[in-house]
Order: C-alpha cells, then structure tokens, then sequence
C-alpha cells in the first residue's frame, strides 16, 4: 500500500520533474494542485513511517545529503590519493551491461549446487535467493540489460574485449544486489565498491606485496583504529587439505567450513566437518592443528584453537612480531607432513618472499600469516588476504563486504578489505587462452563511509558541506553593488566567497550563517572602509577584526585559510 | 545475431566474472573452455562490427578508458571547483526511483499531445516516441523502477521529502535514456548531466545573476573558445505574445515556432506560425519585429531578421556592446505596444537589474538579450539562458543537450549550456503549496567532454592517465630489495612513484616506460651510489643526470614536480 501510493506519487513527481528541464509545462498543468497535494500527503505518511529524514528509501536506495557527501568526498579522497601515489590509471564502465543469459550464473551457486554432493541441499537453498540479487532491465525491445552486481565482470570484460595484458587500474563506482536491504545495519540495494587490481605478467609476489602496501596505508589514513590483514595462500590451504586426507572432491566444502572459523569455535567447525560433511575425526583433528596456527604462534594446540573464538579480538595484537609470518613459513617448510605437498610448499615459499617484501614497505606489524582464512577460496589462484578492524562497534554493512559477499558469506564482521590472486580468470576470456594474471584488492568503502559518519556524529566539529573561505558582508544598507563587485573580484581570484541573495541583509544574519556553515572569514564593507579603500576582515572564530586594504585582501584571505 | 551471442557471451562473461569475487569457482568451471573460445570469438567479430577499440557497446553505452577518463577528471575538477568557489554543496540520489506509473507524463508530450490544438498531431507522432525514452526495471517482485531520466526529478523530490526551502546545490550524475544511440555524433543512452541550482526566496535576479556568472567562469576556464550567452524572459515572451494578438491558447504553440529560429530562417518560421499555427499575418509580422531584437540591434527590421539564418554564426560578436541589453530593455519598455502589458514590463524590469549584476560581475561581454530565445518557456516562469558556443566543428550531442532535451528538440546544436528560474515547481510537492523559488543551470557536460577530447587528440601533446613523479630504477641487477626499500620511503612521503615488477629489468626498459607514461624523473639506483648514500635522480625530458643524497631526495623531487 505504501508502494502503491508511493509509485502514483513518483509518477507525478517525475511528470512535473522530467518536463523540469523539457519543453512542456502542459505536463505539469496537467495535474491538479489536489492530486498533488493528496499525492504529497502520502508521500509525507510513507515517509514517516520510513523513519524521517534520513534519506532511507523502502526500496532500498538512499539519498545522500551534503554532510554525507562531505564525508564521503573526504574518504574517496584518501583512497584516490593512495591509488593515485602507486601510479593505478582509472576507468569507467556502463552501469548497465548485457543481462545474463543464464541467470543461475549469476552467482555460482546453481553450479555448486549442480554437483553431486552432501552440500547440495545448502547451497540450492542459497540458489534461489542469490540469483534474485541481479536487478534486470525490463526487456522494452532491444538488448535485455542488468544493472552491475560488480566492478570485476566489467573489468574482465573490458581487458578481453580490447586485449589488454598489463594495466594497474582503480574503479570506484555503485553496484547493484536485489539484496534484503538492512538499511539500519548499512546495507543497501545501491553501494559502491572500490577496487584496485593489477593485471600482468610479472615477478613473483611483487604485485601482491604493493595490494598490501596499499591496504595498509590507506586503512592508516583513514585513522579507523587498529587493524590486522590475515594472509593465507589457496595453494597452502589446498596441499594441508591434501595431506590431512581430505579426499579431493571434499576441498570446497570442507574449505567454506573453515571459512566459519572467525564465525564460531572450533569444535562446532569440527562437528560440522565430521557430521555433516562426512570427514574423518583424524583428518579433521590435523586440519585443527594447522588452521590454528597463525603469526608467531609456536605450536598449534586443539585447546588454544578452541579458544580461537574468544581471542580473535586480540589478532591485531598477536601479530606484532614483524617476522612472525615468515617464521611461520619456514617452520612449516619444515613439517614433515606439509612439506608432502608440492602446492602447500610452493605457497609456503612464495609467503616467505612477501614477508621479505612486505618488511621492507615496513607494514609486517600489522600482518598475519593465518591458515584460517580461507576468503575467496574458490575462485583465487594464490595469496588471498584481509584486513578486519581491532574494535568492534560498527554494525556490519554485509553485502558491502570487501568481496561484494552477501550477508550469508560475509567472511569477517569487521571486514574492511579483501582480494587475492586470480591468475586464472581474465585467460578464460582469450580465444587464444592467453593468461592475464591479476592481483586485486577492494575496499569496503561502504563499511569505511558508514565508520566515519559515526566518528563525525561522535565528535564535537562540525562536518563542513561547502569550502567556502570567506562571507562578503555589508554592515550598512544600499552596499549590495559594492559587494558584488567585491566577491566578483575575489571569485576571479580563486577565493571561495559567498554573500547574501538580499539587498539588505541584517549583518547579524550575515554572521550567523557564517557560524552555521563554518565559513572562517568575513569581508565586511561600509561607507567608512570604502573611503578608505579597506575591507574590514573578521575572523568568525576569534570576532578580530583589522581592516586590510583592498590590495592587499586576496593574499591576506589566501594567507589566513591556506592549509599548509 | 549479434545480440545473441553477445548476450550468450556476456552471460557468460557474467557468470565467470560475477563469481570473481563471490565464493565459488564451479560457476567457472561449470563453462568448458571451448564454450568460452566461441563465445569470445564472437564477441571480438562483433567488436570488429562495432568498429574496433573506442569502448563503444552497440546498445547505446560506452566503456570509458584511463585516457579518456584523465580527460573527464580534468573537467570536472575545473567545474566543480567553479561550483565550490560559489559555495555549492552537493547531493547524491539513487540511480532509479520508483517507476513512473504514467508514462504519459515521463516527458510532457502526451499531456501537450491531449489538449485540442491544430498540432495535435505532430505531437502525439512525438509522444509515442518519447514515452519509450525511460528504462525500466523488470518487476522482479517489489517495487516497479526506473532509471534516472534527468536530475531534476530527484532533486525535486529531495526537497520535497525534506522540506528544504534553502540550498545551493550541484549534481554530476549519469541518467538514462533509450534513446536512439547515435554514437558517431556522440549521443548515448547512458550520459552525465551536470546541474548547479540555487533554491530560495531571495531578491530578485542575484542568484540569476550568478548562475550566468559561473556559466561564464566555466565556459572561459575551460577555453572552447568564443561563446555567446543569449538571455530572455518568459514573461517577456508572452507579454510580447500578448500584445501581437495572439490568441492566449496559441501563446506554447506560436511559442515553440519561434523556438525554431536558430535553426530555420524568418520567412519559413513565419510560414509555419501562419499557415499551420493559423496566426493572423499582422501578428506573425509583429513578432518577427520583436524577435529579430537581440543585444545591440537599434531597429527591428523584417528583412534583417529574414537575414537572421545566415547572421547567427556571428551572435557572440554582435553582443560586444557591454550595455546593449540594457538598452534594449529600457528601449522596449518605452515600446508604446509592448509597455501595455504588465508581464512584460515586469520581464523588462528584471533584465535591466540583471544586466547591471552582469556588469558588476564584468561577463555582459558574453551576454546577449535576445527576444528569440525560447528555451524551456513552457516550463521556466522567468529569466531563461543558453550558451552556445561560436565556432561550430562539434557534431551534436543531442540527447546531451543541457536541458537533456532528446534530439528532436535539442535548442541549439552549439549549445553548452543552458538553464533558467522555475519558481512554480518545488511548491507544487508542497502539502501547504509553500514555494520554493529556484534558479539554476545545467552544463552540457558530455558535448564538453568531446570537444576536449578532440582537442586532445589534435594537440602534440599526450594525455597522461596517471600522475605518477618519479620511476624507482636500477642500473644493476639484484637491486630489487634496495628500490621496495626506496619506493616504500617515497609513498610514505607522498611521492607518486612506480617500480617495476621485475627482479631484473633492463634499465632501458625502465626507462621507455617513463617516455611512454609520461613519467618526468627517474631515480636510479647502482652499487656505486648505494655506497655513496645518494641517488642519481634523471630528468627523462633532458636526459640530465645528477647525484642528489638520500636525505634531499623526497624534498628535490618535491620541488621539480611542483606545479607551482
């Protein structure tokens, strides 16, 4: 019913809306004030009911007001300067592409849940719900189209379509998921995704290192608290499966159990494992010892795994041993049981070479070699990587998760990043199966803005919305002609300058607004200043004032509110 | 055909891609490598049809690559900086709102099409075609969606929602029309506008005056060369209407007659006006007299307006007569016809204000008052501009036009910009009818985007899609752990800096890399100034070669990439 009023109001809005900036007004006459007013009052109910002003939608969307905007200008920013620094090129794809023929690829699932196995059952009941999560265009003719479930499909489109075999690109843009919006947790149908991905043909770990580099820096930055990136290897996880026994076609499965390490203890992950995917005690006892280790811890003990639930807060401390990772690699170099496998050993090796590489960006303090994370499992080649937040207290913005994961496989609460390896994609793509190899990281840039609007409400300073530096006032009446040729001077000058849309403005008002809006400076001018070839400067803050001629007033104004 | 195996390999594009970053790889394995071999065959025959590498899809979109990108980058900064100097903030809204549930109402043309006219026809030939111009999304079960068609809709629900009656606001954001692509002339379906409004009760015509004075900052910061920014005023136009006799149900369609000035001579307007509008002979020739005043222009005289085809090309220059609207304002306010009619009186009044803004703010340079401008009247409920710029060489980019008008009625085909004050709209939303006064402007982004890219294209010089300073070399072998070490050190300092991801590369290799990305410095590192604790920093443009110590480094590249 909100719907339906909702819809009949909207249609109304966009008749008088679209014809806006279109020729014909007869649109909007073609409405009576009555319907509007009937249409608006539902409108004003729905909203309402949907919680006030901010900005939520039923649908699922939101508005962004300017705070919002501010912030999240702030945080883009942070992570394009960060891009930027590493020499990453950007590139833009249509919001919409060619709608998936065979919708039960939208997510994979259907095919997991096409192979025989004990999980079957899970996995089609996750079927039908992840492949509603691709919003369609409805067909009008023409191409059938959907909106962009991601920023990778585009990416790997785009390198296929125009042979593209080295490129270092960021794409910061919304993507699309049908989702069940949990508005009040920060999840959202509409949300960006930001991600950076290095693609070409290059020296082991080097390009995985700088993903690492990058993810450091820019959760540093961004001042979110302390953080930890867990570091794993698939090639690790898939040869310690193979030496504990776990039987080939049981990988997958036994992988996404571990994957729930973070999630629960581990005798739940082990009852699961044994219960219901069929594995041995003994195997499922090894694989314990091993996802138990991480950092520098020595040995894997079934207890201190057990209380993994418990200390998982504490990762970020425990991995403050810059060569805890690397030792790590070496001790289990030496296993007598890993080193069986030729996969876990070369993953093992190339874990040794990032630590080298990563002590030398001196980022190892807030790295961890963890057998536990078994992010992107399925579809990574190499290391695979995440970083989650020390403290808790955002609510989790799921389907925002670095990998775009919806709610159901949201790896880590406090996921904030992610990304791996995946040498395997892009040459599917190649008609001469020519090989790209990639290395990516996305950022949970949703979960970072949603931080950050909670740090800004937190705090005392107001979030800005303009720049504006200065606030051309007038102190006595009739000065509207001089100040307009004033703010017309400083806005030649580059200065941010604002006056009142008023003849005769109270300058009470004038500085008012300046208070509200944040704006440091006032130009104030009257009869007396301009005979005497002045402009009174005010600092809002302080309320000193000093009359600077006026040529000198672009540099002062430019002096008082450079940043440097 | 095609589209049929661009959608069969899209899905499966989709499919691989989509599942990228989500957990299982079975989707991908779940499509044999032959599949893929024929579907990217395929899609590279339908890329060669489509012509090649420019990133255009034939379904109306375009990717947009690092080069092209730089070049959008650099012109949104230039207006948004413009935006922000005058103290705008910025919303965001989502990419669809709720469906419009009378499509009759998504451009006007049907309600046009409805009331009894002698042109019935013509329009309702045209309603057909627009109503399909919205894209809709499939009813997936919820709520019935559709994409963006403009920006002012959800501005104007935005305010409505919010009961905001005060913001100076900007929007650059993409809509969507499925109109016809013609993407040799630049028009697709997908496109950015770029709106700047000012919502308020002020005094008259200061807003105004500065909605014209940023139209002319970023037309002239962005150096298109010469332009003309034509003002009217609604008010003017129908009290002019009115006094030539026309019948008031003719005033919208006598209106969109003359409208058509700049794009058909006097003689075929009036003909039309005539014999299909069925306008007395003496009005139609009452009107020409008015129409054909513009700027400077001292007598109305039928045969210049004839004339009036061939002597548009030089409107900007026939403006340079800094008061010539003024002039011409005062002189139709002494008009013994005109001066009966209240509106335009009052129209007249307010273009002289404007003017004596216009001169304070020092743009009447540009700024031509011309009785033919038509733009938005139906809509618009007083002043109302266009910029258009002088030098033709552009194809159109119709369905880019500021206003988003589609081709059919897109105003001018030089036309940059164009915008005006519509003070009836955001009341109509109004449960109380309380008004919201606004003004504003709409850039014609897009055609700006291809005259610059043009301009790229002809200029010697290259486009750099990345900003990166300086290129981490080596002159030796085995010196990658000596540039991570360096590079890291340059990040940390915000030095946008690149090493390659190669143990051994050749120094010639890194060296081309800086000539191809444009990379000004290198900084390379040998045994010899590893043991003399400097670097030899290489300008790549010189070839100049100096030792700086490690201690000067950050600071000297700092200096030699200053902009300032």
């Amino acid at each position: 019913m909100w719907t339906a009023s909702c819809v009949r109001l909207c249609s109304v809005l966009t008749a008088l809306g679209t014809s806006t900036r279109v020729h014909w007004l007869p649109s909007v006459r073609g409405i009576s004030a009555a319907q509007i007013d009937e249409e608006v009052a539902k409108l004003l109910e729905l909203k309402a009911r949907l919680g006030g002003d901010d900005g939520k939608h039923q649908f699922g969307t939101r508005d962004y007001n300017p705070k919002q905007m501010a912030i999240r200008e702030k945080v883009f920013n942070t992570i394009v300067s960060c891009f930027k620094r590493h020499g990453a090129e950007t590139i833009d794809t249509p919001v919409f592409e060619l709608k998936v023929g065979l919708p039960s690829f939208s997510s994979g699932t259907e095919a997991v849940a096409s192979r025989p196995s004990n999980t079957e059952e899970t996995l089609t009941g996750k079927y039908g719900e992840d492949s509603k999560l691709i919003y369609d265009l409805k067909d009008q003719g023409g191409e059938l189209l959907s909106l962009r479930y991601d920023l990778t499909v585009p990416f790997a489109r785009y390198l296929a379509m125009n042979k593209i075999t080295n490129i270092k690109r960021y794409h910061i843009a919304k993507v699309y998921r049908r989702d069940n919006p949990a508005m009040t947790r920060g999840r959202y149908r509409e949300f960006y995704q930001c991600d950076f991905d290095i693609a070409g043909q290059y020296d082991a770990m080097i390009p995985d290192a700088e993903c690492l580099k990058i993810v450091y820096e820019i959760l540093s930055e961004l001042e979110l608290g302390d953080f930890c990136i867990k570091v794993n290897d698939r090639r690790i996880l898939d040869g310690m499966f193979a030496v504990c026994g776990v039987p080939d076609d049981k990988f997958r499965t036994i992988c996404s159990t571990v994957d729930k390490l973070d999630k629960m203890p581990w005798e739940e992950v082990k009852r699961e494992m044994v219960n219901e995917k069929g594995l041995s005690e003994e195997a499922a006892d090894q694989i314990g010892e091993y996802v138990s280790m991480k950092g520098e811890t020595s040995t894997p003990d079934a207890g201190g795994s057990s209380q993994r639930g418990e200390t998982e807060a504490s990762d970020a401390h425990t991995a403050q041993n810059p060569v805890g990772g690397m030792d790590l690699a070496e001790k289990l170099l030496q296993d007598p049981k890993m080193c069986q496998s030729k996969q876990a050993c070369a993953g093992l090796s190339d874990i040794k070479l990032l630590f080298s590489y990563l002590q030398l960006f001196q980022v190892t303090d807030k790295v961890v070699f963890d057998l536990s994370l078994a992010r992107g499992l399925d579809y990574y080649t190499g290391v695979i990587y995440e970083a989650v937040l020390s403290q808790a207290g955002v609510a989790p913005a799921a389907n925002e998760a670095p990998n775009g994961t919806s709610a159901e496989e949201s790896v880590s609460v406090g996921s904030v990043a992610g990304g791996g390896r995946y040498d395997g994609l892009v040459g599917m793509f190649d008609p001469k199966g020519r090989k790209v190899p990639c290395v990516g990281v996305s950022i949970g840039i949703e979960r970072i803005f949603s931080i950050m609007e909670q740090k800004a409400a937190a705090s005392a300073e107001r979030v800005r919305t303009t720049e504006v530096q200065v606030m051309v006032a007038s102190a006595q009446k009739n000065l509207l002609e001089e100040k307009l040729r004033l703010i017309s001077e400083l806005w030649n000058a580059g200065i941010k300058a604002e006056v009142m849309y008023k003849k005769n403005p109270k300058l009470l008002s004038q500085l008012q607004h300046c208070e509200e809006s944040g704006i440091p400076l006032v130009a104030i001018l009257g009869e007396q200043e301009l005979k005497d070839g002045v402009v009174k400067l005010r600092v809002v803050a302080t309320r000193e004032e000093v009359d600077i001629s006026r040529a000198d007033l672009i540099s002062e104004i430019k002096k008082r509110t450079s940043e440097a």
